[in-house]
């Protein structure tokens, strides 16, 4: 696969990642008649089985990132190049607001609008860094597995990290960057971001760390049959 | 597997899938006491749940498109002759009626009524577009998978469709057509069934096209392991 | 597998399923407030997801029919011995009573009770016959997929069915009669199980005669690969 | 794989089953509005779907038993060494009770607070029968199945269990003891956990004789294809 491949899967697949995220946030929102684990609901089972199908597709083209912090741990773990790190976190940041733009335009709202939810304090990043742990568990812990199943388990860990999470798991610096610039239900306020990205870091690199030592990478080269 | 046995599955296919679209909407609505949303979920989780059932029992038979734009596009690139795509989708149209007629049959309702329901405007058309390219996106992006891989997918990808579009994702010009013949929870009005068949058109051209590039054929052929 | 494991087989799953369907059936409605359809959702993702597991766990000793209909069905393609129709059938609706009463146990209701819940007309009889017809052609659909994937279809095609047919898709004679016996959410008067039961014979029996020429036995053994 | 790594496993995998339980029904409760249906709905999905990634992650390096009546059953059927029972037991319930304290941070709670959720009677307690029968029969039933498969029957048995028993299924005593240390939707008194625990064991007991002679192991072993 040709870098130019692989960086338009990127950027396709974290748009439609951050369309799914924010579209079903506002559908969930304006259908709930103001029962919001109702408009959850709705946002965790798109999102889930959205990124489910999003994996499967583009996996095969870009190893399906869609997140600046799983770059980051497969640069550190030796599985990624790190000379490619920046060109990947750059459009999946661009490919994020690109998503954003791509809902706002679905439901007849401005392209961006800044996000007024906040979501600050020691439970929230401390939400976000166990949310994040969890992923890159989730990832490390099913390295042997097959494609799908990989697939399969990150979409049904982010369908319940939405629920167990107090933050609602964002777990993903591009996704956090790119929902604040949407006043809608999957929001954040710009200011709240930094913190958010901070304890996303901390959590993938705690578990890398410790998955480095629970799963180390020869013993997968090994036993590659399952 | 003769003609007559594909078609046959093809029309059975898109019957039981307006079945499945129309009825569980009825129902949805029926039950849920004015809350859209609850409606909602019920119709996206059947349909979802559905489609991997219709395909996985008539993929083998006839391919399980049961919707235009996906044999036109299959024709496009070569995977299916031109010369059976006007029974393919003569087919899936009669099949679609057929279904909604069957639903409306279960819930007592009259064979056929033109729907009420507008749906109109940019913030929709635009909604078809993104939904029929993802759609396709889907399809091609997991075309090296296994066939229950790619039943699964398209049902999840239909689930989360539901909601992250402004339009509930219709990304089907048979389906459109049919869900023009239901005043229920899922009709479309027949005079805004073009521009919807128009924008599925040019969504699922879009993500032919740039799947095309993205996944070459040939490169498929000759890896074919997984 | 010896006769006595697989009629035990029989007998379990089908307790099983009816105290699925039953005890989630109760659970629904006490918990949902008076919308039918929140319960109904809590009772369709419980039978769905709870028929997957039956099928999985114990297909490998008695096929895991749980359904006089499919019993039926298999012996008219061959694929059963006619000697054991009776058997099993007769575990089936053992079994599915066991269920109802464990069920009213866990909830505190009577062992059992006649159900006041009218189930009757062309419009039921019509739905009874179209979700007996989608389950058999189901299981003669995925007749050469993998074990898991026909146990993963059949509860995707419930949860579907209970939405998209008006009766909620009974479709099976053991599980109508044992359903008489409980007056909750998932009841039906012992009066109207009848024509029910009629409506269910005459749907796997389209089904099945229609694969029977859709996709062919023979055709299938030889072509045993995938 | 070492007993440091299997333990550390067992400890994480525990600890982040209790806070999917207890944070996402903290989360249901909180948005439901009042609707307890709804707020079991959110748990149950985020109980099942998490179970199935926490067994897809773990089960490589502990087996993912995350239950002392899992790791007592496999170790009475010769499947787990039974010196090893007392650490596995002791780092389950260690990292129950850690998870607890996850959820409570990321909730803003007291880091442990004794549960006043009453949970006594007969009807309890056979329900905790049936949910642990059912979870060691999946366990069993599945064996000959490959690990994915196994994941997601437990999973998907839990989605349901949640529903169709009057206890909401817990079904391990890790799970029970560290419940009882947390007042919120989840809990349960802890007077009430000894009555759970003994017929969680009785219930486990159960499944595991009876597939001891559906399903005995040497078939298992000498049938070992698909």
């Amino acid at each position: 696969m040709t870098l130019a491949r692989r960086l338009t899967a990127e950027t396709l697949g974290t748009a439609l990642l951050l369309a799914i995220v924010v579209g079903s946030g506002i559908m969930g929102e304006r259908l709930a008649g103001g029962n919001v684990a109702i408009a959850l609901l709705a946002n965790a089972l798109a999102t889930g089985a959205g990124l489910v199908v999003l994996i499967l597709m583009l996996g095969p083209i870009s190893g399906a990132h869609f997140n600046p912090v799983v770059t980051l741990a497969c640069a550190a773990r030796g599985q990624f190049g790190w000379r490619e790190v920046p060109a990947y976190c750059g459009v999946q940041i661009v490919g994020a607001f690109l998503g954003v733009a791509a809902a706002h335009l679905m439901f007849g709202e401005a392209l961006f609008s800044p996000s007024q939810h906040i979501r600050t304090g020691w439970a929230q990043w401390w939400s976000e860094f166990v949310a994040s742990f969890g992923l890159l568990a989730v990832i490390w812990g099913c390295q042997r597995a097959k494609a799908e199943t990989i697939a399969f388990a990150v979409g049904a860990y982010i369908l319940a990290a939405y629920w167990f999470t107090a933050s609602t798991s964002f777990a993903n610096p591009a996704v956090t960057l790119a929902r604040a610039a949407t006043d809608t239900f999957a929001g954040i306020r710009p200011e709240d971001t930094g913190a958010f990205i901070v304890a996303q870091l901390l959590g993938a690199g705690a578990a890398t760390w410790l998955f480095g030592w629970l799963l180390p990478l020869p013993a997968i080269n090994s036993v590659d049959s399952q």
